[in-house]
């Protein structure tokens, strides 16, 4: 692509380095941010840079946070001795977007994963542990993707809990609701058969 | 979507007032700058930043420039007295692209359409005009797009070149190149029948 301004060009570069942006893309969002008033524009960045600056991680639960404990952990009518292990803080904002969890979170920051060279020591797993030894945790609620490297993380945190009296669970796997049978993996319709539900239990929840 | 940090979903929200880019895009795109180093997001702010304030509109051709004539209009080596009329800057960017034009442009701003409430006062006619009969400009050709608007846009600004000695060209409307003839509409492939090419040119401009 041909620019003839530099400004326009540096822009359009910047933008196209974020993930999934191309360069046509970059330049119809810098012709859009062109379009609008200077002081919108300054607000923007303004607005990016501070997020990246002052944002910081909750030193309970490692969550987004803007303090030093997120609004999660310090909020008394959220049950704190509850604690659903993620991967990262895109699935605790899945999760309060459900707004059917009435507990804390632990990120756990990755999933062990050994083709990617990520071990339990990268990721968060000492703390979830010192916490609930710490804390008396009730119950370990696991919500990491089902697949290889979330079903190898949770028995490795799983086994590290064993000593604490503690209730480890994970949520339920089976066929996503208005999904088709026919169009459902093997392995997935096998383990939603296993763990097959009596139908009053599935009635009461609905 | 529910976030733990007013931070996070202040630079969420920005971002999903670019067009095209929603919530969950949003999100994604700022929980990568969150990965990225301070000093890359704050450069990556200032850029835009920068862009919004300092970029200029060439006083001759409207296109985006970085000072007050852009650096096509100050290149000796292209042809100033053949002006390639367009609608927008991304035009100017499509057509340096080919790498086929080593004339000037002028950019419209837009495109007379009545049905928008957009008429001729408001796009750059006049200074156009001004600038054919100031600068006795040998060519105009005009690159908009194959629609109503553009056609009345050629109609308009052509008539007011009338009393000019210049010639006045337009881009070939036709078949695109990898197209086929079976999906093409009948506007188009009626006007491709109409304006037809001698084979000899056809091949020597390959």
């Amino acid at each position: 692509m041909q620019f003839s301004s530099q400004l326009l060009e540096n822009a359009v570069n910047e933008f196209a380095k974020l993930p999934g942006i191309g360069k046509k893309t970059a330049l119809r969002l810098v012709l859009h941010l062109l379009k609008q008033d200077t002081g919108e524009v300054s607000h923007f960045s303004e607005v990016i840079s501070k997020m990246r600056t002052e944002i910081k991680f909750c030193q309970r639960c490692f969550n987004v946070s803007d303090g030093d404990i997120c609004s999660i952990c310090s909020n008394s009518l959220r049950k704190q001795d509850m604690i659903c292990v993620v991967e990262n803080i895109r699935d605790v904002i899945a999760i309060e977007s459900t707004q059917q969890y009435s507990g804390t979170y632990h990120v756990l920051n990755g999933i062990i994963s050994p083709l990617d060279g990520i071990g339990p020591d990268q990721l968060n797993i000492e703390s979830l542990v010192a916490r609930v030894q710490k804390e008396k945790t009730q119950e370990i609620i696991f919500a990491l993707n089902p697949n290889i490297q979330g079903d190898t993380t949770i028995y490795y945190i799983q086994k590290k809990l064993q000593p604490f009296n503690v209730r480890v669970t994970t949520i339920a796997r089976g066929i996503a609701f208005g999904g088709e049978l026919e169009y459902a993996d093997e392995m997935t319709l096998g383990r939603s058969l296993q763990n097959r539900l009596p139908v009053e239990s599935y009635v009461s929840n609905r």
